[in-house]
């Protein structure tokens, strides 16, 4: 078994991403660094997310490179939804005896290259036995101009609201992977892969915050419901949604069929798509979808419109109906 | 069961201390702070540290009260061994659904009531479901004037070696709570608090570091000789102690006569004190102890001191031994 020295020795000797901001990064009691903001112009975020093996992850499913994205990716997530651009990440691990050091060995080569990939430093952690079960906690620092971060809070009644991918499709993936037939995982590999290695939106965040258009942004850790509540309770207002118009990929329809699933529940409720949720003025509108696609060439999808009635409702053919605080709390 | 958005109201609506330099905490993707160290004069510190339930904690001898305070205290004490002070804290917990929310309630009362009264913000975290046991992992940010922080690396050849109180309290009184002999931990309660609520030094911390006298400092959480030789090795020298002049309590050493241990060997390889173990050159070492003396009223413990040989070497009446890295290794 890996000891904790061990393991820190390997990681100082091993390539990982410096960032110059980081005076002092393993080693040490604390991690020492330089921040945005003495003069007020730039702020430091931090965000933090807790894996949990037999939770969040299922070593059947997840291999530890896998797994290792994910963790960096759900954290740059937060990052992206407030526009701001990573600096370092703590790591904290809780091994049980029974984790084979290969796999701790392929969790951290592949943690460490996904950081590098953002230019994110490692910066410290902690490394811990656990009586059972893995824990993986993940902080990562950025920073962002102090004018320019995006809050939860901001959207205004007749606003619209966006979305930046598919929802659904990492609802679908869990599904399959809990269903377990390998032909099905294999027709549809990519919703699996939604699933296991979700993509942070960083340059899109980034973007949309230096656009100046955004009144408030989320990203989609818990389902659309679930996060557009989040958001709108922040903002005070409320939301319409239009049924017609929640994207849904075509891989995601056709694998619901085949579970027997509503493709519109995994689309609101469904959780770990990780892209973004945005609202903007509707005269600002078209040009942030312009914006987007010459940019980064990828479509947005307007979803509906803020209503300063609070509440969430959904539009389908004419008929209204009420959507409860539907989407995935980790907690209950 | 408590949820996480009820734990989340909760908390916003308690009387959680606020911190001018957090401009959003709790409630967006990240929280948003000021740093330090746009100019370069001051830096941003931060540490992780995280507790597993089993490992170390046990729910029979730590209420949530109490571990609540450790769970703040051990990352505080991180802080303090370079000097800073604490501006901002998130916190993730892991509770199993066997979790009561009074236990939960319990914790969260005292872990705010305990960032008050250092002055910290709990800014942000993520609470989770854990599939057994409870895991909590604590993030600490503080800051520092830049050429104040005291690193591990830093300890020359000849400097004196010191410690800021007694060693090996905390690990006597885990073995009197292994023990359970409930006639033992009455009579030992202070060795049992030493275990249960540490306090972390970040008044000496600061002062020390204030002095621009002190070498290399660390906090001692896994014993003196394995911080020792930690601080040894990013300084690239070795240590002499002295066996007869390891501070050792009269309580500690009865204690351990009871419990039919070694006491040097707890105050060498006993774990979880908190207490600092700082360097500074020998003509250094009055006017410090004066310092510490004058303004905090206490007395700081010299130990041994740095040589240029690396390893660690213990001197008993004129014999020499070689000090194994014997502490304890978190994660073995």
């Amino acid at each position: 078994m890996i000891t904790e020295r061990d393991l820190i020795h390997q990681l100082n000797s091993s390539s990982r991403y410096r960032h110059a901001k980081v005076l002092k990064g393993i080693g040490d009691d604390c991690a020492v660094f330089l921040g945005a903001g003495a003069d007020g112009s730039r702020v430091n975020l931090v965000s933090t997310d807790t894996l949990m093996e037999g939770v969040h992850f299922d070593p059947k499913w997840h291999s530890p490179e896998l797994l290792a994205r994910k963790a960096v990716a759900v954290n740059l997530s937060d990052l992206a939804a407030m526009g701001g651009e990573p600096v370092l990440a703590l790591l904290s691990m809780a091994l049980p005896k029974s984790c084979e050091t290969a796999w701790i060995e392929a969790f951290m080569a592949s943690f460490t290259r996904t950081l590098d990939l953002y230019r994110v430093e490692l910066a410290g952690g902690d490394t811990v036995r656990s009586a059972a079960k893995i824990a993986l906690s993940v902080t990562i620092f950025g920073e962002a101009a102090k004018d320019k971060v995006i809050y939860r809070a901001g959207a205004k009644a007749g606003d619209l609201i966006l979305v930046s991918n598919h929802l659904g499709d990492a609802a679908a993936g869990l599904e399959l992977c809990r269903h377990g037939d390998q032909r099905l995982t294999a027709k549809y590999a990519g919703l699996v892969r939604a699933h296991l290695d979700p993509t942070p939106e960083l340059a899109l965040g980034r973007l949309l915050a230096e656009s100046g258009q955004v009144t408030a942004m989320i990203d989609m850790s818990d389902g659309l419901a679930t996060d557009l509540a989040h958001l709108c309770e922040q903002s005070g207002v409320g939301a319409l949604l239009g049924k017609a118009a929640v994207p849904i990929s075509p891989a995601m329809a056709a694998a619901a069929r085949e579970l027997a699933l509503d493709p519109i529940e995994l689309a609101l409720t469904g959780g770990e798509d990780y892209h973004l949720l945005f609202t903007c003025a509707q005269s600002a509108g078209p040009a942030l979808t312009t914006l987007v696609a010459e940019r980064l060439g990828r479509p947005l999808f307007g979803v509906g419109s803020i209503t300063a009635q609070p509440g969430l409702r959904l539009e389908a053919a004419g008929e209204f109906s009420i959507i409860d605080f539907l989407g995935f709390d980790h907690f209950s």
